[in-house]
């Protein structure tokens, strides 16, 4: 797509350290790591969220996604890694090209995790019963 | 697995508020939620973390994952989501049963994302060297 930056490191018009491509997928180093070793994951189609994406891709993205982050723990010394995947701007996604981020995590690397909101019973029987009725 | 909170789950020794299942996976309200509309999806199967997940449920799981988040976007009036894996304590896992969150975004939520951290281009290079000879 026109504009879009991933697909033109898919076409190899922008740079990227690349760590894995096949037909289908493509992984590189996140230019703005949180932490060493932070790699996004993408279908080379353009789609703009995880709502977007074909079966076809959601069925062999994971795969890709063990095999990196296997590998990113493994280089970096990494005790763990977080995948997430961003969607819509008020998620955090900032280019609309679906990609799953890999991130290595490391003991006092300084990223906190999102705490626990305190929802009353009574709230939390509404939302589960408004959600099952949109399933 | 004996002492799994979520294998407990599956077996319904323990309640949830159970938003989908299937022969494979069940989602539910994380009882801990960061957001209205917190919801966890896991595979029945007992397997530590992603890396542990067989295909058969990597191929299967996100399309559970797209289906629960796109209800629970509606019917709780987000603007977004995140989906989030959890691999390891280091990368805040407590439960050692694999499982992916999704969490409905708003604006104003309080939620902050993860900044940058400046990583030399020299390091950069060398992360990506030691990560492509692991793959």
């Amino acid at each position: 797509m026109a504009d879009c930056v991933f697909c033109s490191i898919v076409q190899g018009k922008i740079p990227a350290r690349k760590v894995y491509e096949d037909t289908m997928f493509l992984a590189f180093l996140d230019i703005a790591p949180s932490n060493p070793g932070h790699i996004l994951v993408i279908p080379k189609e353009h789609h703009e969220t995880l709502l977007d994406l074909p079966e076809a891709i959601c069925s062999k993205i994971l795969e890709v996604v063990k095999k990196v982050a296997s590998a990113a723990t493994k280089a970096t010394s990494a005790e763990g890694f977080n995948v997430m995947v961003n969607n819509q701007a008020v998620a955090g996604q900032l280019v609309f090209h679906s990609h799953f981020h890999i991130i290595p995590r490391y003991k006092r690397d300084g990223l906190k995790h999102w705490g626990r909101k305190d929802i009353p019973g009574q709230e939390m029987e509404s939302i589960h019963k408004k959600i099952v009725s949109f399933i």
